[in-house]
């Protein structure tokens, strides 16, 4: 018999690279995070406001985070009319398009929170992923530094009230003048718009960045000539003399054991630059107002550092660092690092309306935050399941129904088995995979007796880890039977042994 | 003097066409109203799943509402790898991508609720938008109308757990079976794998999802010859006879005041068609096992003309319709409709697993729902703002710090005015715009004698509205003076009165 052959085409069941789906206790985690965060957001003032995902490309502009790829690095498409759409690549971009398309009816000053996914075709890594959360809050048209010593003092708290401890992070705050102060006298000021020179710019400030990664070294390498990495790849340097290397050096060492000496080193390094003053000016008024509030605390620290990847920062930038070292599953140290940051951006909105508006902000990013906190806590991480009916005998299906119904009217999470009932061992498998705390099994001979038999799924799990609970497997055993109208407080009474 | 003109290219501040924003009191009635719907999905035994808005256009199929327009109506292109990605156009196609992807991971049956903003790429209409939000749940590996019963049980849960009265909404069953044993009598089954006749059948099923709007004329029109609307445009008819057509008339218009009599005339026009007998069962089968649970209940209603859109259906389809009539901002009668809908679709899974996979859904229209409840809602619509702490004295900033931090610990939302300090009316207009119940008031002088003054600003606007309100004022004035210690039993004592 010849076999007959038809191709089938069938699609592939797979996420586009770089994406994944959240089930249950992850889904669970984040809205109870962004619940978090948002609750304290709102406490401080800020008004809700959600902007669609897709923004127009003129709007988002080219401020993504990688200076050398404007444009590059979002998902943008043709539409009908020929204009380019884009997936919204932060929450900063679309309240300045908002903000400007609506600031006549908004009050000024215009406090806002965000929350939603964001979108990066970037290169995914560990834990890195081309969609991921951002929670954030800005004021705008808040001209002083009131407003980012705020919203420092509120990353602290959201920290703490997501359950980050006191000991565990710290917040590190610079102001983008001071760098701008130093670049000025190193001939790179911004006003010079030879285009090599603003390049330059951008090649220090990511040498910078790296510091952490590269060391001072490193970053030295880089600042010149340039560094040859492990793998043997060159990256060509930002080509500073030795003497404009020097000064950026001295002021990124100038982080100190305490914030008056690296506001003193800052003092001699900035000297003779107005920019670089009057940032360093603005740093200190915010320090001040920060902790007047939390008296002498030492988790705000001055860190000359902090750059931020972002090219539109003007002013206060700052940094939330969890300092704790976790494990990864390959038993290796990890730190956390920056969960949050954020920054004045006073020329953001300019690029609508043409006048200068100040603004400040704070993103979260919440799936890290979410990472990090699950590093650190051995919690479960499974959600309770429904309570399962199962399906002894399928012409009891009604009163099965019946049970489930009552079941939920008294708020208890439950379904009756729906799959094929014959194989009474796949009804209980099911049960366990659900993470189920009770199966309640009935045929026609407990609906006479007008009783109702409950398993213990939990209890059964303990008993058959341990052989030494013999004692107590008499006193509480995994199953057992319970009058019908008894039904709702014995369920219950598992449901709190349960943890539910 | 010449001016020199420097032409500066500003972006256009405004979202892409059909995409528009949220504010405050929109933002917090959505996640209240999907808390609310998830919280059912929930107790009835569902699991989160959040899957992410971008799929390849391969996993998502040609499932789009309208079938004449496959992979059009959503927003695509290309990745570098020359993959097409789109925005998922609603949650079950993701749906049926996740469940063939982890099939051999997941319980069986899988039940599963999403929650999220969708995309359609199509001309938006008067609140239609090209972005809006679902809330599905869904039971995969279900063979039999258990599962769709319990959709609908559930659906009408959810619909008053929302707010809709018992009286203000139907839930209309039909079978997609039913009509495909009227389409076999008339010799266009399915297998007829004619082009000619499949488009011919999707003709007649639009015809009958339009009877609503066109009545059975106009759907007798589009049956036969054509149609030609009021604005003189012509819509080729399915070019039916008239006998083929008087039997779809007879099952579209066999809707009676009870489902018994609805059902006895469904037999006659079914008769002699096996599958469309099967549905028939199938129907009776769901309509008791829903009625089981809710003693003759009126609000399921067995309606033929029930087709949904989609082409994926394959037995059970349901709507929930709104029944109350409203007025909209122009005074016109308006009738809300469908709200939320969903069905049976055991082949969908099958693209990608070669086997049929058994799987029901039901999609809350999340937007639609929420206007309706607007609507019908007379309560105000707008968050009551935070307590402002006004700025008399720019000296006194770190005092008025300390107010703001203390009403917030104590859970009081709260701010220090952060504009120009200048003008104090448009301080208080500040208040007035972000809907503030308290404004506080201090200067050095009040300091010095340890009080606070506290303007209530929801009292002033009654009173600066009522003449009659004279005594209360005496008794209860918009603005008076506590002691400092009684700032926070004060300011709640106002809240609870603003209805905080």
């Amino acid at each position: 018999m010849q076999k007959k052959i038809k191709k089938v085409v069938k699609p592939l069941a797979a996420n586009p690279k770089g994406f994944v789906d959240y089930q249950g206790y992850e889904v669970f985690h984040r809205y109870k995070m962004l619940k978090s965060i948002t609750d304290i957001y709102y406490k401080y003032g800020f008004d809700a406001l959600e902007t669609p995902a897709v923004e127009t490309v003129e709007a988002l502009g080219k401020f993504l985070p990688d200076v050398d790829r404007p444009n590059e690095g979002v998902f943008s498409w043709l539409d009908e009319e020929d204009k380019w759409l884009a997936l919204r690549y932060d929450l900063t971009a679309p309240l300045a398009r908002f903000y400007a398309q609506f600031r006549n009816q908004l009050p000024s000053p215009y406090r806002r929170f965000s929350m939603g996914p964001v979108w990066r075709n970037e290169k995914p890594g560990p834990g890195r992923f081309k969609q991921f959360y951002q929670c954030d809050a800005d004021s705008v048209g808040v001209p002083n530094v009131t407003a980012d010593a705020e919203l420092c003092a509120m990353l602290s708290d959201i920290l703490e009230n997501v359950g980050i401890s006191k000991n565990d992070y710290v917040i590190r705050i610079n102001n983008r003048k001071i760098l701008e102060g130093i670049l000025e006298k190193i001939g790179l000021e911004q006003e010079n718009t030879e285009s090599s020179s603003s390049l330059t710019r951008g090649v220090v400030m990511r040498a910078i960045d790296k510091l952490d990664r590269l060391g001072v070294s490193g970053v030295k390498n880089l600042l010149g000539a340039g560094r040859t990495d492990e793998s043997g790849d060159f990256s060509k340097g930002a080509g500073l003399t030795s003497e404009q290397t020097a000064l950026i050096i001295d002021f990124i060492s100038a982080r100190s054991i305490s914030n008056e000496i690296t506001i003193s080193k800052l003092k001699d390094i900035v000297k003779g630059s107005e920019i670089g003053s009057e940032g360093l000016a603005e740093l200190e008024s915010m320090l001040e107002s920060v902790v007047a509030k939390r008296a002498h605390d030492k988790k705000f620290i001055i860190d000359p550092t902090v750059v931020r990847g972002l090219s539109y920062y003007t002013g206060p930038v700052f940094e939330a660092e969890l300092t704790f070292e976790t494990f990864d599953h390959r038993g290796n140290k990890r730190q956390f690092g920056s969960v949050a940051g954020g920054g004045r951006y006073d020329d953001l909105i300019k690029r609508f309306t043409g006048q200068t508006i100040p603004a400040t902000g704070v993103s979260i990013g919440v799936d890290r935050l979410i990472s990090a906190i699950n590093c650190c806590k051995k919690s479960s991480r499974k959600i309770v399941g429904p309570v399962v009916v199962t399906v002894m005998d399928k012409t009891l299906t009604q009163y099965y129904q019946s049970l489930v119904d009552e079941l939920r009217s008294n708020d208890v999470r439950a379904e009756m088995y729906m799959g094929n009932p014959k194989d009474f061992g796949r009804q209980l498998k099911y049960a366990d995979q659900r993470n189920s705390p009770v199966a309640i099994i009935v045929g026609s001979e407990e609906i006479e007796r007008g009783v109702i038999q409950l398993k213990d799924l939990k209890l059964g799990i303990e008993l058959s880890k341990s052989i030494a609970s013999n004692e107590e497997w008499k006193s509480r055993p995994a199953q057992f039977e319970v009058s019908r109208p008894n039904l709702i407080s014995a369920v219950k009474k598992i449901l709190t042994r349960a943890g539910e």
